[in-house]
């Protein structure tokens, strides 16, 4: 196609007549014959067949649609990664940037593999059976820019999107003491076997699909699943060194707001991709679902600065955040099932949800830096019973579906964290967790050449004694 | 829609069956017809009707476009809270990133609530006067993939993207010494009442869109207006201490020029969305609107650059920031109506302003910490009468249409400021503004575990003896 | 066409007429009656013509793919601006930031003024000669909303983007010590004038595309040209101070990881539009590209994870970026031309050459920063050479246009950087690389406010008695 670039325009001979003309001149001379000849060599200049039909252009507007909502998605990897690192503290922030970019990576090619066969593939009611390694060649493709039914190509791409997603929310909760190896190993294990299995069962016309089960964009198949792996492993590894000093949890502040609200921003467009795709195609209800989404994260947001504003006396700029994503979480299994104030409604109470949730794991010693769980395992349940309140779904049926797949990943979870804890171990050492994970795991800084509190440093820390180049750990 | 997710590809007529269709449909119609249904249409077996007329599939053409702009306006939160943050200090970053965080969740709601009834409402030539609570029924939408008309959920979702940024552009005048509290209040009444009414004036067919004033996407309607209420809340606020000492403007730096290119730069991108999505509609006028805004931007980030050089010998990154965005403002109003050339010469001229302006309102004791009085009030004034200039509006009509809605707001805003003032007070104290509003208004840091220079410390502040848990404040 | 605003749904009584049926129902009755209504009101309404047929339609559709496309590619700046920030010392991040943003100026400017005509004009099959100064006038567009060929400015838009692309990855090889004036120059000249012809060459029918030299997005025509004109800058100016201290390269570690991540993940989603786009059409091709790009990068960023690891013994972060951008750079010549699983091989194998390039360079004393070379030109010419191995090229030829553009690119650098060099000066004085850039050639700091590790203080460095509103230098 590279050599068809100068032929966006239409051929030179056609141009040429075009431009010795100014185009009020155009306006002026009788253009019907040349207007049919470029447009009938436009298709021919670009190199490919006109669309025969409208159906045929559609196939390539819903095609495109979905590119850009699976970039959306995508782009939340990035919003996963500054929000974890900034509520973070500094000396861990290297590997948690470094969790989020591999996880993209290791999701792709597992999912790619593996996952998207089980959750997809022709097989039985509980799991996909065909269609690893999923495969393309171009020839198939490059005969045929408008075929009749959208490519495979794009739902691979965005059901990636959405496998890494499951993953990515594990990071936060056990994040600042798991051994980098072990995270990588489980983020391939749920995104290459778990993920897609109870995907499969809701999207795939598995048997909770059968029962009626309602989860439009995954408040359960995706935010639930990522939740309760998040949940477990947070308990298996226990609390950071320091989190629960005499009994009380102690506030352990991340390092960087900054980061931390840019990847709230981040992930509230990315939604924009992640619920509206989720149609599967490019229709008039997509901009329904936007507004649902966009209302529900906006009362999140309002409700749980309040709540901690009532609760706490100040209005804490990590719970606006969390309140956002608790807002985003909840709509997401009901946006295209319930009307604009339900979904106001619905965001609203998951921002009150959210603030409380965090104190509630705070006092079970339950460690999860982020907010994680607060925001994608209990808001994930909140969304899902909200569909059998505010809309369509069946509320028993719903709680069939939370349980059931709360379950298989809860029990898939244990095995996996349990299994990577007795063979290499899931957990730094103390010391190496009071150094930081960036220096004993990565052996690089975050943030070279500022002066940082205390910690690896001792009372000495202020200043160390550094060369004009910054310091190194090597 | 969720069970449709196998569809994307039309391989197996079982898989096709039962995920294709609502429960209803399989109950109503026997299943041997929709095999055969299944098999051969690639719309059928998305679930949907295909579309019946190009106008159908124009529509949801129009829709898909509208929703990637609104994406790109809503990413300008980022921008704004990133520009915003990164020109003020970090001890003042967690308060004006939680501003433009809350920002558009308050302006969400507002202008859901009540904004948009006002402004778009069908009412008179001065004010909408129906249409409030804006309401949506997935039922009235669910059915229709592919209606006859675009629908209003994305034009609604458009214009709430317009009116947030009218109010987060206030947020970064009045940043380092606002209560939180107050700005909370004045932005839910700019969205809800004051814009809109100015707005209707101009975009729904109001006594301004009348006589003819013209304002493609909002130099004045959204950047004069958000540039006027920040103008009014700064002069009553007041600049922060230290800023006039011995009567002379003191730079006060900012503290993450990251921060601020990133959200230059998103900002760019938005204005992608914020231009062309004026169109209202995906035409090929759309490309050229997204040309005349990029060859703006990038004149006014050259000219000022070497105005700052030759005004103060060095290439100031805050003015090439600075000049970006002017351009982009001053060719928001005529982005549609002038040629290239034009484009390149309003963003030149506006480069060349924005460098003045601020040592305008520096040398008027105005303190306006990132300048957006400067880019957002100056350069929206320029960028409207531009359009007289060099396009098809008239001088005059630009003339009455800046002075009626600049008049509006300043009253609106006077008194709004006032109010506030006198009622719960609009401004924190001397020590917390010392303190900075970090920890006075929301008890946190925002860089925790980062040695800072002095202020709260004083002059033993370099190595506070924290824990290796970085210190908190609470 | 402001006033269309609230237009954009049809008027309440034709609406009605169409709600009041599903669309079953209106596909089961005759229809021309209504659709003539509806079609001529919906025009009417949006202002437009309704587009007459498909083709029409598929023009616009074509338009609004590009413009996306066109954003992400712009964004990339953003991408590469964190990236190079991050990688470097913070003394030095205003300057990079500056570079970076000012840059996408100049190069919009002078590719308008120039670039394009060289690149796209009329002329030989080695150099355009016309279309200077590519204008465009609203009355031309302004009247056919839905023509018969996609606009040239969408072209136009998306070249230029590309264009920038070229001269900001010099910017990382160059960093640190390179006279802010001589590089704005150098990136002027090369998007005027050396990029324009060697692409011309290869997309616009030129003499390499005559022989089937094969670069679908610009490994060779984009990341090789910029690796080049990085590599001869790099040599011509010679090490930083430090870098080669007793022979041996020492480490220079970056300063900010998280904007190195950042980056990184918005350059992953940048390339989205980058690859995706140089279809430059909306065809069912392109989420086949979209797939082989992302999974060219997750190969990518797995096997230089596991290269660095075995290598060095940590998983080093930086090292996993380099691997994504490698995996990116790769697939970029080949994107529509190999299968899935070549994609993967692709990208892991230039995972692997990143890690190795890297300490290649430094062993061969060439100082760059951030790796630009070794990911640019290393991988650009392992993508391109890939198109003749798993793709339809041919090998000789590939070779044959790897040295071609090349040759070119060099000799055009080095002309450029040497004149450079003998009159106006290339590189800053070792007092100023020892302050950093920002405050020599800016007068500013990047992180005001925060305590930096020495160098410029000296051994009282941690400390610096400034006021409470931040220290600046000016």
């Amino acid at each position: 196609m590279q050599t068809s670039r100068s032929n966006i325009s239409i051929p030179e001979p056609i141009r040429d007549v075009f431009s010795s003309f100014s185009p009020r001149w155009l306006a002026c001379i009788p253009l019907s014959a040349l207007i049919v000849v470029a447009w009938h060599t436009a298709a021919v200049a670009q190199g490919f067949e006109a669309p025969a039909d409208i159906d045929e252009l559609r196939v390539v507007l819903d095609s495109i649609f979905l590119l850009f909502c699976s970039v959306l998605v995508i782009f939340m990897n990035a919003g996963f990664g500054m929000l974890e690192a900034g509520f973070c503290r500094q000396k861990n922030a290297v590997n948690i940037l470094a969790k989020n970019l591999i996880v993209f990576g290791l999701a792709t090619l597992a999912y790619w593999a593996i996952g998207y066969g089980l959750m997809y593939g022709e097989g039985t009611q509980f799991i996909g059976t065909s269609g690893f390694f999923f495969s393309g060649d171009p020839a198939a493709y490059g005969n045929d820019a408008y075929p009749a039914a959208v490519p495979e190509a794009i739902s691979f791409l965005f059901q990636v999107a959405f496998a890494a997603t499951a993953a990515t929310i594990v990071s936060g909760a056990v994040a600042e003491r798991i051994k980098f190896g072990a995270f990588m190993i489980f983020s391939v294990l749920l995104v290459a076997i778990s993920y897609p299995i109870t995907g499969h069962w809701v999207w795939d016309g598995g048997w909770l699909a059968e029962m009626g089960f309602s989860d439009f964009a995954g408040s359960t198949v995706v935010h639930s699943v990522g939740g309760w792996a998040a949940l477990v492993g947070a308990v298996i590894l226990g609390p950071r060194l320091g989190k629960f000093q005499d009994g009380r949890p102690s506030a352990i502040p991340g390092h960087n707001m900054g980061f931390a609200t840019l990847g709230c921003l981040i992930l509230w467009i990315g939604w924009f991709g992640f619920n509206p795709g989720s149609e599967l195609a490019a229709t008039a209800n997509v901009p329904y679902i936007a507004v649902t989404t966009n209302l529900a994260a906006a009362a999140g947001a309002v409700t749980a600065t309040f709540t901690a504003w009532l609760k706490d006396g100040k209005p804490d700029l990590s719970m606006i955040i969390n309140g956002v994503l608790a807002g985003l979480v909840g709509i997401t299994a009901g946006c295209a099932d319930v009307n604009y104030l339900s979904a106001v409604i619905i965001g609203a109470i998951a921002g009150v949800i959210v603030v409380f949730s965090v104190s509630i794991f705070d006092s079970l010693k339950v460690d999860d830096p982020v907010g994680a769980i607060s925001v994608h395992l209990v808001c994930g349940i909140w969304g899902t019973l909200a569909v059998g309140i505010f809309g369509t779904g069946s509320i028993v049926t719903q709680i069939i579906g939370i349980l059931a797949i709360g379950a298989f990943t809860v029990v898939f979870s244990a095995i996996v964290w349990t299994v990577l804890k007795v063979t290499i171990g899931i957990r730094v050492t103390a010391e190496e967790e009071s150094i930081g994970l960036d220096i004993s795991e990565h052996g690089m800084e975050a943030y070279s050449g500022f002066v940082k509190e205390a910690g690896v440093f001792g009372s000495s820390g202020a200043a160390p004694s550094s060369s004009g180049m910054g310091a190194t750990f090597k």
